[in-house]
């Protein structure tokens, strides 16, 4: 698997020359699917099953600085912290806080620098990353992780990769992170080659200044299972995933015609039916894989009411318990008086 | 479509003549499906998309008395309400309490008994319906309604018609229904034929005396939206409803084996599964369809948390928010401590 990966990357960057700066560095925004991507096709390369749509989310995201690492370090509690864990390769830092070695968080940044280490003079690197994602709001902080990370990454070797090989690398640390490369409106390619080498993002050239997200933070409860292993059960034992795909490929094309034509009942009512869709082929799976909480229902039943009473506003919901909502911006006061506690996002006129 | 269903009721009692009795009665039993019926090929003749498996509650469910209407009302009070309803054909009490004939409940039932009228003197009858179901316990009345009645019908005019036509019967005035004929385990075979004459419920010959049922009151909400309109509304619009009546096909044989062999585990996992896939059918159709209320996903977590703790307990939901739960006699204790106010129902051994 890791030989699959290295030989991806390799072919990725042939002919690209290593020139290394003293660092490099680059921000990613976060995303939500509007069509969810769930289910792999290929474990290894990251491949999916369905193509996916998602909307950037303007200057919430990650920004990472990368440089080789230098045993210089100024201050003396970063020393002693550093010394403590001499069996790392990597110094990996989240908010201004070294990360212990051990942790995954430190580790899956690990093993994807393995894969560009041996073009890089297998030097060991030292990592900041800074996410300005408000803390548990379910929002996925790995994807624009793993953009970042090779985007700060192509910056420091300047190799000058275009955009959809970055969307492909990024996407073997995380699928999702392979449309953080962009901001606003991006179709992930599900491709169909066992290679993986045409499945990769692209920004879809589509504004819309009025589009409006709105968090609801309703939990911070750990997920009892990760996505990843998630989408794996779901596609081994769910009977209705079956019809997943077909849906997901319907529902895209659905998406991106609504974007183009700017009708918002239409990309509203397929992205929540997409998500619910997402989150039924869980329940029917095998044990039953519900990340929906009491709060999810309370919610998703009071955007039923609130739409029913004539409020144009539909909800999304990824692999967690939090809900997103979706509107414009006409509609901006009433969700904010009807979901008290909204953080509201507008992801084109906050572009970093 | 009247004209069909009539049809059906004639082509049924060909060769049974009338001897009416001053009444008719009969008690049906209120059933709890394992593998769910969720969706119609024919609304007039109520014809199941898919087989379903059931198993009867035993002493709980609807005893039906039944006869020609008689003016002769003894006490004061009840005939000052007669009176009031002029217009009125049949009578109908719910549990002694005359209902108006405007309520759903008279108007189903009067408009059942038009499909027996012709063959029965075009009388008005007097029905006198008693539940023992727990108020708003989620559980059908109308499976145990329509079978006690047509079976207290079958009782009143002496056609002595066997079980499977009763069956059948039943099926028009509620697809349930066809199953509640019977007590213990059984299965109403979808059928293929158009004419819906082979569409009808059998019981299985097995006993399981151990076998209890647990019935978690959660909320008595009224539902948003009937079974019936739901079904329709899931099968017209749920992308993942196409998966369904495969996983219905497979679940059922299993859960057949599952009883024949007592195997509970596998019993119960194909019921809890079944159950959350046709509520994610629900969630998949649009407008989204969401019984389950958020006291019913406090519930089923809570299910998942006992049974990864060691307690073999599974769940069974139908079109509303209340929880069932399967478990086996030696569980009761366990079960019981770890789910307060649960009603247990012992369907093998309390049959009337």
């Amino acid at each position: 698997m890791d030989d699959i990966q290295h030989q991806f990357v390799k072919n990725i960057l042939a002919g690209g020359q290593a020139n290394p700066k003293a660092a490099g560095s680059a921000f990613a925004p976060s995303n939500i699917a509007l069509c969810k991507y769930w289910g792999k096709r290929d474990a290894a390369l990251n491949l999916p099953i369905n193509s996916s749509l998602s909307i950037s989310l303007g200057d919430l995201g990650t920004r990472t600085e990368l440089r080789i690492r230098d045993e210089g370090i100024a201050s003396t509690s970063s020393r002693r912290a550093v010394e403590a864990m001499p069996s790392s390769l990597d110094l990996v830092y989240l908010n201004d806080a070294l990360q212990s070695p051990d942790s995954s968080f430190a580790q899956r940044i690990s093993a994807f620098l393995d894969l560009f280490r041996p073009m890089l003079g297998n030097a060991g690197f030292e990592v900041r990353t800074e996410n300005n994602i408000p803390t548990a709001a379910g929002l996925a902080s790995s994807a624009s992780g793993f953009a970042a990370l090779v985007m700060a990454l192509d910056d420091f070797a300047g190799w000058g990769l275009e955009r959809r090989k970055l969307s492909m690398l990024a996407r073997l640390g995380s699928g999702s992170a392979s449309r953080s490369v962009y901001d606003g409106f991006v179709q992930w390619h599900a491709g169909t080659h066992p290679d993986g080498s045409d499945s990769f993002a692209e920004k879809l050239s589509f504004q819309w200044p009025e589009f409006r997200i709105g968090i609801l933070e309703l939990t911070d409860a750990a997920k009892p299972v990760g996505s990843r292993d998630g989408m794996n059960r779901t596609v081994e034992t769910s009977p209705l995933y079956r019809s997943w795909p077909t849906q997901a490929g319907r529902d895209i094309e659905t998406i991106r015609r609504a974007i183009q034509e700017k009708d918002f009942s239409a990309l509203g009512q397929t992205a929540e039916q997409n998500a619910l869709s997402m989150h039924a082929t869980m329940m029917s799976a095998w044990p039953p894989l519900i990340y929906l909480q009491p709060e999810s229902m309370a919610m998703i039943h009071q955007v039923q009411r609130v739409r029913a009473d004539g409020l144009e506003v539909y909800l999304t919901i990824d692999a967690g318990p939090n809900i997103k909502l979706l509107f414009l911006e006409e509609s901006e006061a009433d969700v904010a008086g009807s979901f008290p506690g909204l953080k509201i996002i507008k992801p084109f006129e906050e572009v970093p």
